[in-house]
């Protein structure tokens, strides 16, 4: 099989799973702006969303809806719907000769499955057995900055605080955020159903379910977890807290770590003016530092605040300040780069 | 001196300085709501905003504009207004027999000021000459919850990622929030004069001078100096970064911490428990915890997320988040506490 799809991967048939989602019109948008060299791009979606049509390369597509057949002919599928589609479709994709880049966390943990953020471990593609799997948003965005330090001095402790955006929860809480915010600046009540608290000039820890054991969320756990999977180290200790902020699109993050040997931060300013994906914003004199509004609709994620972090008197710690686009590279474009690679280096084996 | 001023401030003669911002009304609400024992009150505040009329106790009183001699007969003045006023003003009420409290940064890292949290260091108010500090909003609301933890098991290394509202700007920045958002929604442009990015679903680092050396900022600064001095500790090493998020009027914390000997999630969330100041809001089932929309108009600090930090596997650190009023606690009520202080006690020697 993989001589067979090696030769159709240089022009490949290309399904996006969730194609309305917030992610998926994304997908699209970024397999158009990156010029993707696909044959045929197929858009599916629950029944609810088929029949609309999206625009791609000039062309509108119809949107059809998933079903158990929907991947015969498919030679890439870009998922981006729940884990519960994810664990249901992916293996029947698979299994019609698809390969699968999954944007949910149903196989992200799974040892078979190579977790991928390009800039990292781009390399880790290859040992596919047909699903490589899209990592956390938050993951992404705290730690692609952080490879090249970790490549040079190994990062033992690291300590991420989030100001999470509401595209990550997808389109319908976006909308609930303009919506209730509307609302209160109207001095009219509203009735949040999307997300569990109100969110209208307020933040909250985010909604997804507390570990009985540890108290962190799934989220936490995720960029925990995922982040010792991307980097290949299970050594490093993270700790996460996860914050839903009033933001409609981009991700920020404060970010402390701690080296092995003792590490100053302008080395970590000079490795950051040319870390693969990542753009240095870090102007003392004016005060302009990441900001969402800035990282929306940017593929690259903004660094700045650079500096010691005046807690670690041994000179091992650096603090900085990252925002990037929780659509693009937290989801979209993370996984299209993936896709980019597959064209590239089919499989290995 | 000491006398005289210990038989009237039983029932003194108050003056609140700047009383017509967002800080001087709520000083004049925790005074009406405390029952402060005062004889009269007295509002200050710039040329532009004096002849305006303010309720307290059923009655208005008509603000004067603060002058050289606004401070005959005033036993304890209230200021919150530029540090620049303070430096200005503060030492010509002292010379006219007052005590100030001043909200400012301008006298806090003044050795001969005590700087005060009265749950923390309320005996240290006792040696004032004359002038006793407020405390930085943020540093309030991240170390209040800290204090019973330090008092049983030393903090040697404190980490805080804040999450500020616009309150802490003034009320001239809540109304750019607000109006900026609501611009943004109804698609019009809108020109930010208050602040120096644009507010609506967006967050920028804080808005004060970043410091050519560290790099770090005034806003961050403060809290990591003021922190030593309020808990007494001047080894204590500490690393903020601050951020103003969307947020009208309280003001989050992300609190990472590390003690001198090991210490347990359950074992702070019991000291929470009791804290004074304090309100444990940690329910891990209905994932309901510190939010601003809650803190705003409490005296507590909320306080939740209590775990154990995974990124110290010594298990001497514990990470939580939490919420207070920053116009409250971070401001106001802080300093008609020390006001209330003063009456119990006025002065020592």
């Amino acid at each position: 099989m993989e001589n067979k799809m090696s030769s159709r991967l240089s022009s490949p048939v290309v399904a996006i799973v969730g194609a309305t989602g917030a992610v998926g019109v994304e997908m699209l948008h970024c397999l158009e702006a990156r010029d993707f060299p696909l044959s045929r791009l197929k858009l599916l979606a629950s029944p609810r969303s088929a029949g609309r049509k999206l625009k791609f390369r000039g062309e509108e597509i119809e949107v059809e809806p998933l079903s158990e057949t929907s991947f015969k002919g498919v030679d890439i599928a870009l998922f981006s719907a729940s884990g519960s589609v994810s664990r249901k479709f992916a293996p029947i994709a698979v299994e019609a000769g698809a390969i699968v880049v999954d944007n949910s966390s149903a196989f992200r943990m799974d040892d078979a499955v190579p977790l991928v953020v390009p800039e990292i471990n781009g390399g880790d593609i290859a040992r596919h057995k047909g699903i490589v799997a899209n990592p956390n948003c938050a993951a992404v965005i705290s730690i692609t900055p952080l490879w090249p330090v970790h490549a040079r001095n190994r990062i033992k402790r690291l300590i991420v605080a989030t100001y999470q955006a509401a595209s990550g929860a997808g389109a319908a809480a976006m909308e609930e955020l303009s919506e209730s915010t509307r609302a209160y600046l109207d001095g009219r009540d509203y009735k949040n159903t999307v997300l569990p608290h109100p969110y209208a000039f307020n933040l909250f820890s985010h909604n997804t379910a507390i570990d009985p054991d540890t108290g962190y969320n799934d989220e936490e756990m995720k960029v925990i977890e995922e982040t010792k999977k991307i980097f290949g180290d299970p050594d490093i200790a993270v700790s996460a807290t996860c914050v839903r902020v009033p933001v409609l699109r981009a991700h920020s993050v404060a970010v402390t770590f701690q080296c092995e040997r003792p590490i100053s931060a302008s080395e970590v300013r000079e490795l950051m003016k040319t870390a693969p994906g990542v753009k240095l914003v870090d102007d003392w004199e004016n005060n302009y530092f990441p900001m969402p509004k800035d990282a929306s609709g940017q593929d690259d994620i903004l660094v700045g605040r650079i500096r010691q972090d005046l807690s670690d008197p041994t000179g091992h710690s650096v603090t900085l300040f990252c925002a990037g686009d929780q659509l693009l590279k937290g989801a979209a474009l993370n996984a299209v780069q993936i896709a980019e690679h597959l064209v590239k280096v089919p499989a290995l084996a």
